[in-house]
């Protein structure tokens, strides 16, 4: 039997682990549709300028496990919900469970430092739309990539739709 | 009677004016949402990081006409259409009249430099979005913002659609 998993929200903890932040970033009202910032050179979390590139998210969809060895990504979500899962691996043993859902009702930049497994899934309601701000340029051979069904197990789009609570698997 | 402005689409120019680049930029058809290339550190028309930021853009929308005395921009539209406008001012003189229209359909990204006066129009059909990676951070004493209804006419939505016609006003 698998065993089980507490996925912790980052949201919650006073003090995130290292190589995790959650940033919250502003959302200015403007006549004809709002303005919502994402990042600055100043802002925590900011590692140097590589790459800028969009993911478009559909509702239900999970991607691979993924852990980068040298790239640091910043997440926002300016369209949509996403629910973004982060553990560790250290050999056959994984630990660290932690998500963040990211999305405009709870805007937020979320920082994944190198060395961190990570996946997403679309909560929908329709088409999410998640950007990285990167500090490198992408490169296939600086990431490492799990088949789909390997890695921890995901929790179902009804357990992360709870958000701020626990998810237990 | 206000003079005939011919607005020059930018994507018909083999040359583009000096100071504004249109710019194809890759989509990437993946499993559960394509990747859409926005800019990289090494991309034509890339100046430095200052700030990366969305506007949320309602059909019908029109900003008010803004120049920039510093900022380099990089404009990117994932969802959505949006036409940017975009001319010179001289004293009491415009010129240089040219437009781009932004979308997934169309993919690209537009790179305006300091001392273009640019205004946008959301052509839908629902909200647009557009990101904006730029070399400086946000400062309001670096821009000059044009009150609602000065500066070149722009054209009604209608024109705008026609894409990579002239658009005469």
């Amino acid at each position: 039997m698998a065993p089980l998993i507490q996925w912790k929200p980052l949201a919650s903890l006073a003090t995130p682990p290292d190589g995790l932040l959650l940033s919250p970033e502003r959302q200015i009202p403007t006549v004809g549709g709002a303005v919502f910032h994402a990042i600055k050179q100043t802002s925590q979390g900011f590692t140097g300028f590589g790459e800028a590139y969009f993911s478009l998210v559909d509702a239900g969809s999970v991607r691979d496990w993924k852990r980068h060895t040298r790239m640091t990504l910043n997440l926002v979500v300016p369209i949509g919900r996403i629910a973004f899962l982060l553990a560790k691996q250290d050999g056959e043993r994984w630990s660290d469970f932690h998500y963040a859902v990211l999305g405009p009702a709870s805007y937020s930049r979320l920082t994944v430092s190198p060395r961190w497994f990570m996946t997403f899934v679309g909560l929908g309601p329709a088409q999410s739309i998640l950007m990285n701000v990167a500090d490198l340029a992408y490169d296939p051979e600086e990431a490492e990539r799990l088949p789909a069904g390997v890695g921890p197990q995901v929790p179902g789009i009804e357990q992360l739709m709870v958000g701020e609570g626990t998810v237990a698997i």
